[in-house]
């Protein structure tokens, strides 16, 4: 998973660049292991942030943390940090040996998006044994430049009635949990 | 949904009255409203932090907060409060007129814990028309106390090789997707 802080949208539309949620890093973590998946790379180009990030895995993997709670420090050991979404690509294919399909979600719909159904984004990720980089976007979502970036954008979840304003935590854990849980 | 602060357990398993993590109730509140949910009871015998919660929705629904994010104000306005979890299954029931089927997991296997799977708690609950409470543990999980008030525990989530360890918030996401999404 890459869990994007930029280019992100506010509320108003704008490009921004969010500030770092420390749960969302927890939580993605927790999902990650659970899953068995290779981890959580954390994109933002502001090396403040990421040096945040990194004192949070400093505490949870050798510090004070690590002795109160070994299944966190167990999680977060599969945290990294990239300054871009191209940068955390590169370290996944160098990773990998593979290029990652770059796989993503919008709740909102766009002229030239085509939508992969979830049953076949499984099926093909399985049959292709491919290794897929989970594209995840803060704040009010993905800025069109990143979600350009996407090999496959996924149907929206959830929003019977148009309503769809997830948390990156639960829209991750659903996205997660229909690509690669047991159902 | 009832998401419950006590009786849970802590790290050493002991039954203890957690803290209400404000961004749990934002998370489960969003995650109704887009499933067309009924809504998020925030169960806890500290009258205390329910008056904290009812100072968040307040700030949401009618205050200032209301004004900057309407999104979240049509979310936060399904959010109760109840101080026992019986409480919460008895509001429900005025509200609907039965008293619903109350479901649950739980990472740890039990003796005398029957586990439904997740299709056929699905096709139950959609072929007899039920209204269910879902029930969700803070902390380390649900008390045992608890656990034997479910009428259907469900089967645990993720944990290919054994670890488990989903925060409330991803687990509460996974499980309505999985009851309730369009899947």
């Amino acid at each position: 998973m890459a869990l994007v802080h930029h280019p992100t949208l506010d509320r108003r539309g704008r490009v921004v660049t969010t500030a770092v949620t420390t749960l969302d890093v927890h939580d993605l973590a927790r999902l990650a292991r659970t899953y068995g998946l290779d981890g959580v790379t954390v994109v933002t180009p502001l090396a403040e942030q990421r040096a945040l990030v990194g004192r949070l895995l400093a505490h949870w993997i050798s510090g004070k943390g690590a002795e109160l709670n070994p299944c966190r420090r167990e999680a977060l050991r599969t945290v990294r940090l990239a300054a871009t979404l191209e940068e955390a690509a590169g370290q996944a294919a160098d990773r990998w040996g593979e290029r990652p399909v770059r796989v993503g979600t919008s709740a909102r719909s766009g002229p030239g998006r085509p939508r992969v159904g979830f049953g076949e984004a499984r099926a093909r990720l399985a049959r292709e044994r491919r290794p897929a980089l989970l594209v995840l976007g803060t704040g009010w979502g993905l800025a069109p430049e990143a979600l350009a970036g996407l090999d496959w954008t996924l149907a929206p979840l959830g929003g019977a009635d148009g309503y769809n304003h997830l948390s990156v935590r639960s829209a991750a854990s659903i996205l997660v949990d229909r690509l690669f849980g047991e159902g």
